[in-house]
Formats: structure tokens, C-alpha cells, sequence
């Protein structure tokens, strides 16, 4: 099923069920008041959604109305835990190439993550920041909102307990990030409010593209009309879904509502004729790529004005999770 | 005034007033059902909050009972974001000299802070960990829970959106931070997770303890009974409260729940004839004072079965907070 968080006025909105071809909705008040006390209760509550999403899908629920994307929260507006992931290391490894270092073997044996949160962004709230100059970029990426899960949870029952998948707007502010790094600290200012896509969707909606904790399709990122990225998020993603959700919870549980984020996507570029080029998922990368290629990187950084659509579609075109598009404007 | 969380089975527990003694409490359902709840409409909220507060302490309130701090949850048991900052550089220049490397300046310039969260403590729950290998430490801290906190907020501004003052038991798993550190995404799987004192409390409660952004009071750790640490948290304190939450929101704004920690304490050794020892607020700390002076480090980190208690008194010896009294029982 897929489900939306309605702004409302309230911190924490309200629920909706929506049509799995994003064309119409249904109050879920009835059942329960936000995804967070859905989450609370997931073995019963998803049951009732279910049914109202087919329902909803049968053109059969009572109360739908046209869903409409920028009345949208977060999906889960405010997360008692968030961590993210650089699950596809081809950008890190493009970035370590380009300062002409080598990539650390322990970012390959294991993720390179680190916890984040606060402010979560509906799809098309705009990202407001004060300064260009920060290096603001974009990065394609996935979350997943997780039921309890127990310290030291193998990947076999994080995998169970992944609840919802949704794209987000992974944004690094890049000047910040080295200084912030070498702190040793990790990054904190460097990634500033994350962005998510209208809906959210269990896993079984993906269909056989939901498979070994990977999202098997392509992440368009569209940056102002362009489209810069489409890299496979189920290609080059050196450590899974479940993976990070175990390397998250090796020494801590984590409660209901959490959400683990993965991005950005980022494939090695493939020589075989007729393939499509996938392109990047965030700026940095495309900037290393032009850093080894030419000596210095000739790609700027987003501008205030600037718009960001990122959006994956379905073996037959049509959009999963409906498309996340923010723009850039000055705080 | 002085509130609690209580256990009730639900995830987010249920509001209470404690009286200043903290001797009895008042379940606060009447005026809001959890913490979070009253932070989301402070204005309205916190008002009658502190005419029962008044009330309690007159011996007026209707229905008041014994307050039992082992029924606590974490004051604010789910936050939709925290981070902990290294406020007292001390202990950071310590380890440092002990491994023979200068403090980067960087560290005194700003502090070092990283995101955090997941599992929040209760003052009498256990730390359940699996391994005493991972150099298990306590770490006695302050944090303060804020209100709505607007991105680039001035340090003014974060002042006066502090709404509650607590204490943390900031654990860190010593021998993991290394290499995670060395990683750059900061610490994550080598910060379990975080327990919190039976109350937290409005900053007017601390009176002139509280000024200039810090808590002008000895925080002690007793460590298995042996009074180990009574650093002085208004002393050494490089960066305050204020200035810590305007740095976590330099590039995003928070959300009211959201938690900022700060901690270990800790006090370079004064030499003056008559002044208290300071002693240690985390283990860490004690080991590189050993390290430099010995050659080796011979306290030992935690070991199964051990017991941290961690508590402020006010200049009349009165226990402001309660105390954390954790035991680290294997997983």
C-alpha cells in the first residue's frame, strides 16, 4: 500500500491512503491519526490501511479525493532516530580518486554512516538555506521506515522489519563538509534538512524490483528540466537495505518510526554499447568525474531558483513514489 | 518546575509534576498526556503545568502520590532529533596527550558535535550491551530539551528556547570509536544508547546556578559506590548550551523535543590548597590522566554488573535532577 502524511497545521499531520496510481486519496483518521501511531502499531493498524487501500484502488472508498502532492509532509515528519548511508561507494571511490588518495578499505568492508534528523521535508517544501557559497547539492537516495527493531538484529530480522520504503533528498552542503569531516564528528552542519517523496510504500508494492534488500530500478534525478541521473539503485549497492539497518542497531535498538537512508545512488559507469549512462545522483559526484577527467571541476554547486525532481518509475513508466521536486531558496 | 515521564507500557509514557523534593508527583493528564505534547504548545501548556507544580509543593494537589523514580522513562522518551557536543575540551586535550598528538585547534574554535539518538534511558534501566570488549564508559553529561529552534538561530535566541534542563548518562563504547572515528562519519554504533535523569527541569529551577548558558553546579559520579568525579559543569565549559544548539541549527532548524547533550564534564586539576578534586566524568577521561603520568592506563572500562549513579545537588545538597542509577547488564 502507499501511504502520505496531509498537512494539517499539526507537527505531525495526518494520515492518508493513497491510490496506487497516486491519483486519489482517503483520510485514514478512522484508523489511525498519523504514521507514527500506525508504526506504533503496525500488526494491527496495517491490516485496516490495507483494506481501505483497496478499497481505494477498487474505486470503492466512500470519501477519495484527488491527492495532490504538495499538500504532503514527510511521509513520517518527525523520526525518533535517522541514519544515513553511503550504501553505493562508487561516488566516494570517484571523490577519493579525485583528491588522488585512495578509498579507505573500511569504508568498503563496512557503511559509512552517520545519524541525522531534524527537520524532514515534505517533497515540495523548499530547501532554504542562506548561502550558495555552502556548496549545496542534491542526493538521490532511499529510506526505509523501520518497526522495532533489537540491538544486535542480524539483516534477516531487519529485513522483516522494514516497514516502508519512500526516496528522499539526501542534501550535503559540500564547502562545509571536509573541515566538518576532519573534526571527527561526522557530518552534522554539512547535512542539513532531508527531503522526502509524497508516499511512502511497503515493500511488496515494488513487486520482484523489491528483492536481497535492494530497490532494483532506476532513480531519475531531473535538475532544473535536465536529467542528469538515472542510475539502477539495485546495481553497485555495496551493502543492502538490511545491512545497514543491522550495522545501525549492532550496539543500540531502535524504536518504531526510525528511518534509515541510503544515497546517494551511484553507478560505475558501464561501457557496454546501447547501455544507458547513468549519470549522477548527487553534484559532488559528477564534480569528481570532471576533477579526474579534466583536472578541475567545471559543474557548479545549486543556485537559489534552482529545481530538483527526483522520481522512480515502475517497469511500465508509471511513478512509485510520486516525485519529490523542491527548489532552492535563500534563507 | 520539575517534570517526569512515567511508565505506563506506552511508548511515550505519561506527563507528571514532581515536587521540588521529589518526593511526590501528580500525573499531569489533565493538561497534557505526554512531554512531547506539552513542548509541541509550550506557551499555552507550561503555565498550568506550573500551577500544579505549585500546588504539589503546598501540599494542595488533590491526588498526588510518591514519587518513585524507578517508574521513569527517559523524560522525553522518543525526541525528534538530538546531538551531543564535547563542551568540556578537557577531556578531548587529555586523550590527546595521551596518545602524544596535539588537540586539533579546530576542536577549541567549535565544538565537536554529532547527531545521535535511537534509544532514550530511563534513569533505572539497565545498559544492556553484549560485549564488556568494547570498552564500555559512562559519561556524566547535562542536556538541555528545546523548543522550536529556527535555522541560523543566534545563540540569544537558543537561550530562550531552552525549555528543560536534565542530566545524561552519555555511554560510549571506547574501544569501537577508533576505527569508526577514523571512518569520518562520526560516531554512531560507538554511542549506544544514552539514559537520562528521573526528572528534567525548568532552567528557573537551577536559580543563579543557571547563568551564562551553563549550570554552575558539581555533577558526581559514583562509580560501583566510589565517588569517582565531582567536575564542576559551570567550570572549563568551552562552549554553552546556547552556543551549542545555535551550532547544531546553524544549517537547519529543530523541532520542540529536541534534544542537545553535552558532556562528559570535566575540570582540568586545580592546585589549589583545600579545592575539591574534580576527578573524572568518564573513564576515558581517568585512563589518558593515567596514560600520561604512568605510561598505561590501569582503571579497567565497565564490567557487567557494575553500577554508575550520576547526580547534581543544589548549593543545599538537595538532588536537583534525581539520579541516573544504572547497571550494565549483558545483552
Amino acid at each position: 500500500m502507499k501511504l502520505a502524511t496531509l498537512k494539517d497545521g499539526s507537527r505531525d499531520g495526518q494520515l492518508a491512503v493513497v491510490a496506487r496510481d497516486l491519483r486519489s486519496a482517503h483520510m485514514a483518521d478512522a484508523i489511525a491519526p498519523t504514521l507514527q501511531a500506525a508504526l506504533d502499531d503496525w500488526a494491527f493498524i496495517a491490516p485496516q490501511l490495507e483494506q481501505l487501500y483497496g478499497q481505494l484502488n477498487a474505486g470503492q472508498a466512500r470519501r477519495a479525493f484527488d491527492f495532490d502532492p504538495t499538500h504532503c509532509m514527510a511521509p513520517l515528519p518527525r523520526a525518533c532516530a535517522m541514519a544515513t548511508g553511503a550504501a553505493w561507494p562508487h561516488h566516494l571511490a570517484l571523490a577519493a580518486r579525485a583528491n588522488g588518495v585512495e578509498l579507505p578499505a573500511a569504508l568498503i568492508e563496512e557503511p559509512l554512516m552517520a545519524a541525522g534528523g531534524g527537520e524532514l521535508l515534505g517533497p515540495c517544501d523548499d530547501i532554504v538555506l542562506p548561502f550558495e557559497e555552502w556548496g549545496i547539492d542534491f542526493g538521490a537516495g532511499i529510506a526505509a521506515i523501520l518497526g522495532d527493531v533489537p540491538i544486535g538484529a542480524t539483516p534477516d530480522l531487519a529485513h522483516d522489519r522494514i516497514r516502508l520504503l519512500m526516496l528522499a533528498n539526501i542534501v550535503s552542503l559540500r564547502a562545509l563538509m571536509p573541515d566538518e569531516l576532519a573534526k571527527g564528528g561526522g557530518p552534522l552542519q554539512s547535512t542539513p534538512a532531508t527531503g522526502f517523496s509524497p508516499v511512502a510504500v511497503t515493500p511488496d508494492e515494488l513487486g520482484d524490483a523489491w528483492r536481497g534488500g535492494k530497490v532494483h530500478l532506476r532513480l531519475r534525478s531531473t535538475w532544473n528540466g535536465n536529467l542528469v541521473g538515472q542510475p539502477d539503485a539495485g546495481v553497485d549497492m555495496a551493502f543492502n537495505f538490511p545491512q545497514l539497518v543491522a550495522h545501525l542497531c549492532k550496539t543500540r535498538g531502535v524504536g518504531a518510526g526510525s528511518i534509515v537512508g541510503a544515497g546517494p545512488v551511484s553507478n560505475k559507469e558501464r561501457s557496454k554499447r546501447g547501455a544507458v549512462a547513468p549519470g549522477y545522483g548527487c553534484i559532488a559526484q559528477q564534480r569528481s568525474s570532471e576533477t579526474i577527467a579534466d583536472g578541475t571541476a567545471s559543474t557548479p554547486f545549486m543556485r537559489f531558483g534552482d529545481a530538483i525532481r527526483i522520481e522512480m518509475l515502475d517497469e511500465k513508466g508509471k511513478s512509485l513514489f510520486g516525485a519529490i521536486e523542491q527548489k532552492l531558496s535563500k534563507a
